[in-house]
């Protein structure tokens, strides 16, 4: 069970990207290239996530410039960004370590069949509103809200939440961009 | 409480553009630059306002090219453009000052934290049904319809409505393209 | 009153775009174009009212490249597209004269104020389920479906079913694409 | 009636593109190509059934680069994508010739007029929750998804699953993008 205490114990957010910052959607270009679809509300929660001093990282089978840019943009660090992921867990484990913490202090966005042993491996995994039946059975947390659209913010936002973070200075709003 | 009278006094309209004058999508490309999905209704409605003689600006945190050119193409004036926006009620501030309105006298549109005091100084706040908490609570209307999708027609309808404006002369069509 | 015999009568379907051949979407490009969403069932359905000896037409505010590609395709004829329109009335009667049909002898489809008064001169004026207010009241069918998502479809097919027109010969699909 | 016996003896998938591998939404391009809609986790499904040794293949009318670099990143082998496809049953009987399968040995996804006889010819047909009537009429199976969003997901899911291969080897996740 999900408890204040194992709340106040995160360090770390983690995001899967297809159906968890994003809906899913993939729409090929003619250069092979893929577009997909994030959304501002859920992109805010990452940014201040960030800002607060909470670790943030991706981990991800999709590589492209535009996902490279996007992540960046949402002040993950080059060294937490990991795309064209194969076998995330290993790379999770390669993450805590260089990062100097233990799994039980990361939350673990994951929505399908690659996610799971991630989901089950950090201290909280969350799945989205529309995950597959096996993440949402590994996961902590299944979010009320689907991939793409609040699912990031509102356990985010909760998490910060339960660790007083989720205040805004008026004066420095221009933090959050 | 919002009263005809209260909208009677609107002088201006002014927009955030993601989860407003959007549904909140944000699609990048290999550019860094992002693609937004806005709506035919609602674009039609700010035209009108122009048309009819009220002010129209946007306060945004975004700033891209198809931005610029899509306001521009809703008939706000480059003056009242405001892209790359940090730190909103400053902005807000100014524009009332440049325009020699008052804060009383404009309805602003926002959906999210820093949208919050803005909402709370203008005469009347608008936020989407799907807006964040805080935002709604900051607002004197929440509408029953989301951001992107008949927020924005709706509640610019009602407004010149209440102010006599909504109103179309069918041979003079080509105004509100 | 839409009856068989008023469904029999008529000779052309004439489309507006936003909002009825798209669910009313606009993605601005950094060029200043904008990009629509279509839909494959609903174009497969002007396809067929074409091949089955119907005249089909649109007339769009909208202008692209995009737009006139599209609309091609969908094999309508170059003389009956009419892309860029201000005052749809007047190009509605033009396009009657120039096809030697009455205006009683058209299904038109529209979803805004701009298209009332064609909605209301044409012989069956039929608005999607998401049709702004005035537009559904100017109309003589509300489709149960919205624009972009089967309102054309499910009107052109009943139109054509009411004809005895909506029949496939399975050595001949090649003529659909 | 769709029996564990009947999903037993399925040795291929052959899947329509427009909605059903996506949404059915068209987003037509200025240089006359279209953008569609994937989604990840029905790609995912697609690549388990190639990697578990079920021929997978694809008819669709559409033809673009962008399909076809998107068909062979899911595995499709390109004597097996036919892209263009007009008149689809000469094609399905060539695709079961060339690759000394049986109809009734074949799972056909199609929810559309050119869709229907193949529904009918194969072995099992499907038809996403959106399908045309006359496609879902024709089909074994009505999926409880639609099109572009798990429809391809949940059928390949259970037919895997009927033959004991939706199984995942933690260590080798890798093989599945």
């Amino acid at each position: 069970m999900v408890t204040e205490q194992s709340l106040k114990k995160i360090k770390a957010v983690v995001f899967d990207i297809d159906g968890v910052m994003t809906d899913g959607s993939l729409i090929p270009l003619s250069d092979g290239d893929l577009l997909r679809v994030f959304d501002a509300k859920d992109s805010f929660a990452i940014r201040v996530a960030a800002r607060k001093g909470l670790i943030t990282a991706i981990i991800s089978g999709g590589k492209t410039e535009a996902l490279e840019k996007r992540c960046l943009h949402l002040n993950v660090k080059p060294e937490n960004l990991f795309l064209g992921a194969r076998g995330k867990l290993a790379i999770f484990n390669r993450f805590c370590e260089q990062n100097g913490i233990l799994p039980e202090e990361v939350m673990y966005f994951g929505d399908d069949i690659p996610d799971i042993q991630v989901l089950k491996a950090c201290g909280i995994g969350v799945a989205p509103s529309d995950a597959a039946e096996e993440a949402k059975e590994a996961a902590d947390i299944v979010s009320e809200f689907p991939g793409g659209k609040w699912c990031v913010r509102h356990e985010v936002e909760n998490l910060l939440k339960a660790q007083g973070k989720w205040t805004f200075n008026p004066d420095r709003f221009e933090e959050f961009y």
